[in-house]
């Protein structure tokens, strides 16, 4: 049924790139993508004009007449991605505020003044401004009502902070090298060099090995439930899987069996869902 | 009476350096540079043999006949100290198995079994291998005994693990870039360029003129305690602080009214001389 699982799933389609908001380079990819083509059932999830861009279920409308939030971020961001499914887990949402990382504006004065390093997202809650992913993530989870998605377990806990380490140190500074001359074509930077890309592409398959190494045989990242570092893993892995020069690394890494049914859920979905309807107009779904 | 209070302490004689486990690279600084004189109390405090390293009092040595604990690390690196620091608050110590960095050793089949990606720290607990510095932080702080480190309250914790963040993605990616000549002359690879490093200065202006900007009128980072931000972030300073490059950019830093009771902790002092103590020899204390 659904579109989103599999390995790489909707590669045609999904609007591909992040904004590395954990360093001084910045990584997107073309904006010219065509937005994916939700499904009937995401698309109704989403409502159809900006002004009501909330999950649309009651219980959520709820906590968001308690708790109005913003976040600025962008469409095109895994980042924001693994801030939106988390408050997708929570049942909870936050206005998108598009900061334009195609126009640089993450760089300007307006953007500075949240985000002092010039990176998305940035998230407002209330008088309380936070930046840096995982800072963001943790702060909600331990904010919003629900279930924490911090195992309670010391050594579990232990293991998804690990996890969380790799994606930061490892991951996603790798991703950056990969997506380093496409990034600086669109910015009119020079280009930084085919070894560099490749550099990326071998790092990258080192610690995309590791991770599946770690999660063959596992449900979840770190004990029997869903954690912190399965969602930043699976937003990355996600947004990275529909680059062409990922297919040949993700084709040996036996992440599948994890991935699958954590896409197949429906608070993914609408997080994905929900981000990809800021994005540029796409054909009606059918 | 304390050598190791102001700005730059000791720069005269501490060996500066630091194993960057967070990022493929990995940045240290010459060994040649001779081991800080110590003050009688702190040699006092540390033992004179490789037998006996460990913190010297009774509620110590019963804390680690209950735990004995094995760190991977290197006198030399900023984030083995970090972890040094958290074990020495925690009166808690573990055995230093010295990673030697300046052969290599963090890439050899031995070290790689431990930390897939070649770095240090590394810490074993019994049965459990962990590594990624913040991560090992996290976990000693709730499988030991004492007051937790993490502020309660959840603004303050929010604010924490910002600085946790920011330590990781921009002050230490900044202190490589700042090294990397050194670095590579020692591990007799090609010179990256004087480029990289007044990049990498200008770097570390913006990064440690944010802290300064947000340390200058608060006794901790987050909260009225000590946390991990600020343990993260004092060995970072402390570390880099005696490097001649850094001089000027601390010079406009305002950070020592937060930096100087810190260093002047008995805590502090103590994990500073136990790392020390595992590097080269030196003129006798006088």
């Amino acid at each position: 049924m659904s579109r989103l699982g599999g390995l790489c799933p909707d590669s045609a389609g999904i609007p591909v790139g992040h904004g590395l908001c954990e360093s001084f380079l910045e990584n997107v990819t073309s904006p010219e993508r065509p937005r994916p083509r939700l499904s009937a059932s995401h698309a109704q999830s989403v409502g159809s004009d900006r002004a009501d861009r909330t999950l649309a279920d009651h219980s959520t409308k709820q906590a968001l007449q308690a708790a109005p939030m913003k976040l600025y971020g962008h469409y095109i961001s895994l980042t924001t991605l693994q801030v939106m499914a988390l408050l997708a887990e929570k049942r909870s949402s936050a206005e998108l505020a598009l900061v334009d990382v195609f126009a640089g504006e993450q760089k300007l004065a307006a953007h500075l003044a949240r985000h002092p390093f010039g990176y998305i997202p940035v998230l407002e809650d209330g008088g309380f401004t936070l930046y840096e992913t995982h800072a963001i993530l943790r702060y909600l989870d331990s904010r919003l009502p629900g279930p924490s998605h911090l195992p309670t377990d010391v050594h579990e806990r232990a293991r998804m902070d690990q996890w969380l380490c790799i994606e930061q140190n490892y991951l996603l500074p790798a991703a950056k090298k990969v997506m380093a001359r496409e990034y600086a074509k669109m910015m009119k930077l020079a280009d930084p060099g085919l070894a560099l890309v490749e550099e990326g592409e071998r790092e990258l398959r080192v610690v995309i090995g590791e991770f599946a190494d770690w999660i063959a045989n596992r449900t979840y990242v770190a004990g029997d439930a869903l954690s912190l570092a399965d969602l930043c893993w699976l937003a990355d892995l996600y947004k990275m899987s529909a680059l062409p020069q990922m297919e040949a690394i993700f084709a040996g890494a036996r992440v599948e069996a994890w991935w699958k049914p954590l896409t197949e859920r429906t608070e993914w979905k609408r997080a994905v869902a929900e981000l990809a309807s800021y994005g540029p107009k796409s054909p009606s779904p059918p």
